[in-house]
């Protein structure tokens, strides 16, 4: 995303998630999104009426990096390698990976209390589970996933247990890998058309 | 939990509990947890020198009912029936359950910057990991599960997709009935020894 005219820089929206990872939403300041963007609080007000008004920008600023994230492809991938590739990015535990955990976490928990923000969330969590979805589907018209499978429940699934494995990592420090490794495996077991099921080992 | 002379009146724990699955933890304050115990804020300051202390008693407090409500069984109940009278608990919908995963929520976001509740909230993981892990591990002992099935793994996988439903629930809406269907399946599928599979049908 590149600073529009009419839109605010985007230095704020990035100031808004290194503060939100640093300090939390509870603890979120005004003060802290203008040290972390170096730009002053004026400037932000300016832009956002209210912090509801920033937060809600920032989501959207921030769902257009997640969708890229998550739909991400090589070309001439086949739907395993596409299902593959995307768990592992998923449970990459890198530090910016985790930052942006944190972030989401720290938003999910405003969601009970906060309906814009919640209608937000339902945004992430969709892009996620489409994904999921469209992949075992096109792997099922493919021939290399199982007729049996019901991809909605596949992804349901999946979705759940990617977003438990990260409220984990961030809240607790509990590693992804063996999560990651049962997936996998159970991807192998599961989804996999017979004869295909090497295809994950 | 009784009230013990020498600790804080329950009510104080139980108005806890109430502000902050109303309020959340960004927006909590001796005055909502003051309301809903119906005791003075002097009352909770006599007790608790700090928010961080009251919220600790009130993460041990918490801590014995989700232990309580994790490790409940009937006698003579076989290890199967021990993991899908578990697994339904931990599905069930009803209002209280979703105020319990919205409470526990709110203080998830905290942990990660505050190292006191990250350490109470390693508990509750590690009582869910391990009652599921020692199921899992009877039912190998008695045959009614599949030697082959590596309990760590196992529950672990089963952790993080029961955390990832509930946090779903709590901030999106998102039912955990799928997930659930889809959790049961795998456990009939997965953890049965042959032969055992229609246990779970």
């Amino acid at each position: 995303m590149t600073d529009a005219d009419d839109g605010p820089p985007t230095e704020i929206l990035d100031g808004t998630y290194r503060a939100l990872s640093e300090h939390g939403y509870a603890d979120l300041t005004l003060n802290d999104i203008a040290a972390e963007s170096d730009r002053s609080k004026s400037l932000i007000h300016y832009y956002f009426d209210s912090k509801d008004e920033l937060i809600d920008t920032f989501l959207r600023y921030l769902y257009d990096r997640y969708t890229d994230h998550v739909n991400e492809t090589a070309a001439g991938e086949t739907n395993w390698k596409q299902l593959t590739s995307l768990l592992e990015r998923l449970f990459d535990e890198d530090e910016s990976e985790q930052q942006f955990r944190t972030v989401l976490l720290e938003v999910k928990a405003q969601a009970p209390y906060n309906e814009p923000i919640r209608e937000r969330l339902v945004e992430f969590d969709a892009a996620l589970f489409e994904r999921l979805e469209a992949i075992i589907t096109a792997g099922i018209e493919s021939g290399e996933f199982d007729t049996s499978v019901d991809p909605d429940r596949a992804a349901e699934c999946l979705t759940a247990t990617i977003h438990g494995a990260h409220a984990r990592q961030v809240a607790i420090h509990q590693s992804t890998d063996r999560v990651y490794e049962t997936v996998v495996e159970y991807v192998g077991i599961h989804l996999a058309a017979d004869g295909n099921q090497q295809v994950t080992h």
